[in-house]
């Protein structure tokens, strides 16, 4: 049997926050042993995480060790000691100072570079709706862009909403307003206007132009309990040219055909090739930086980005696990569109966790 | 010389954050030799990064190696032999699964067990500045909390407004909300009143009751820059009684005089003594879990936590450090009193950069 062991905070690992389901401020150390979870908290936290966390046992510092004011490589020696017949295993981020201490303690170890809890890509019905939920808002912010474009005016290629241009700036704002507002928190959010969308990652700045595709991609995280959203939607405000609506279509029509691929089984690697060799059919083929350059999904989950991907590499869909569908184009004279849904894999198909029309021209 | 280096998410990496100045979603590397600040990005990101961070050179992989699709050990190998001559130094929370590939590689490093950038402790005036916005959010969301409690009814001993029961819950709905409006997110907000409030960071749950002391500590952290502010009120609807009284008035007299203590060079350890006695002489004496049993604070910056802490530790404060002074007193049978600023050290004392009332009867 094996000691899998974590030191690190929630916030910042999703490990950890899977494993006890709280928050904390500061990182503590948590372990798992033959099918229970521990978890050695401090006199300031333990009230809060006996009550909350999911922890099957939570320690003190003086519940392992006599030592006054023991460091956590002691109370690490002194978990192994507790479990002898053990093998200590530790996640690929694990802190390099405890590492080598651990190497000077001759205290052996495996680190393992893989998903440190595999278990975490199969989502339960209660993670699923909670996914739900974080898409949930992130719609309602679609709601709010497309209604502040269906009121914007035009004035020399400019949009004016309520007598104010409206920038990405104004518009992330809005988004991060009503996100927040449904319990999530938006940030990073990408409102990118005609050439800045030709950069999948460029969050957008300044005013956003009519006659221009839109970018608005957004990835809201639930307070409370840590899931993501993540949906991308692209606008335009105008009349489109048929470059234009001959580019949107190709990504929509490859998306549907990418949802329409997946199920449990199914290798995630053929449907991005089939994405790729789609678009190329459509006649649009990619460069490093133009055209479908990125992958066409990834897991969402307590990371926004964590495993499965749908990309260049082998992997067969699990049934429960949950991933995004994004195909896009980009070209920088043109700017960008990504079209983004978030998909639970079924048996048979995918269930889509993320809704919101499609429809794009305000 | 040496080259530091860092691979991380400047979401979860304060040391990076304040390399580069930029959120990204993803981790990537980043290295300092000579005085110059390097990042390695992809493509999907470099955009942005060349636009809106303060690295003075960004790289692509490509830039670096011939090999294609290196993995991170390949490009951290690419610039060791780019920087011949030059010690590879590590911070403390580097991964684990590229330390045991440095040393399967040969290559020599160092791993700092301290600050890696122990730069970060003395704040510019910008940096300063930002605090003090961070805390100005922080007053704001007191202010909404104290016109609550005001105009709240007392019946049964619960808090009613319009109509309702306040609760920690929607008090802390009420925080984040004047917070977020503020341009900072506050999350684990502490709204604990009576018992709850007798455990430092239980968050509170359930309704404000009257004649209790309700410990409010909230942390909002700056969503541009990732800058926090920190403080903590103890307020109190209904008729305080005179052991309350007494309590509340020796937390406050006891953080007075740890602010007057403040100056570059005075040792944090000395005030952080001074108060533990002073209590005492006062006539509220500490064991592991009541009286004044937590540190007397700690550096606020790019985490909410950081160095240097006012605690058990010898340390002479540098004019430029930003800290807590957050003396409080907890009894199980009556709850607790916290009150908590945040100064930046001056030649000649302490600058508040909070600021809040501390009336507390309400």
């Amino acid at each position: 049997m094996s000691i899998k062991l974590i030191y690190a905070s929630p916030e910042t690992d999703a490990d950890l926050l899977h494993w006890g389901g709280v928050f904390t401020c500061d990182p503590f150390l948590a372990f798992a042993v033959e099918g229970q979870r521990y978890a050695v908290s401090n006199s300031l936290e333990i009230d809060e995480m006996r009550r909350n966390s999911k922890f099957d046992k939570i320690f003190l510092p003086q519940d392992l060790t006599d030592q006054e004011n023991p460091e956590i490589i002691d109370l690490i020696r002194c978990v192994c000691e507790k479990f002898p017949e053990n093998d200590l295993v530790l996640p690929k981020n694990f802190p390099a100072y405890l590492i080598l201490k651990l190497q000077q303690l001759g205290i052996k170890f495996s680190v393992i570079e893989d998903d440190f809890l595999p278990e975490r890509s199969i989502k339960s019905p209660k993670e699923i709706d909670r996914i739900r939920k974080a898409c949930a808002a992130n719609s309602d912010a679609f709601a709010r862009v497309r209604s502040i474009l269906e009121k914007a005016e035009i004035r020399d290629q400019l949009l004016y909403y309520e007598g104010e241009v409206v920038t990405s700036e104004s518009m992330r704002t809005e988004i991060a307003r009503v996100c927040f507002e449904r319990g999530t928190i938006a940030k990073e959010t990408i409102v990118a206007c005609g050439k800045d969308a030709a950069f999948p990652h460029n969050r957008g700045e300044g005013p956003l132009k009519a006659n221009e595709f839109i970018v608005v991609d957004i990835f809201p995280r639930l307070v409370e309990s840590g899931y993501y959203g993540d949906m991308t939607r692209t606008f335009f405000k105008g009349q489109p040219s048929e470059t234009q609506i001959k580019i949107y279509n190709a990504v929509k029509t490859v998306q549907n055909r990418a949802i329409s691929e997946i199920h449990g089984g199914k290798n995630a690697k053929e449907i991005h090739e089939d994405n790729v060799k789609m678009f190329t059919e459509l006649g649009y083929s990619s460069t490093d930086s133009t055209g479908f350059f990125h992958g066409t999904g990834h897991g969402v989950g307590l990371e926004l980005h964590e495993n499965p991907s749908i990309g260049k590499r082998d992997h067969h869909l699990q049934i429960g696990e949950v991933v995004t569908v994004e195909p896009g184009l980009y070209y920088p004279e043109i700017g960008g569109v990504r079209i983004e849904d978030v998909v639970a894999v079924t048996e048979n198909g995918a269930e889509l966790l993320s809704n919101f029309s499609y429809e794009w021209v305000v």
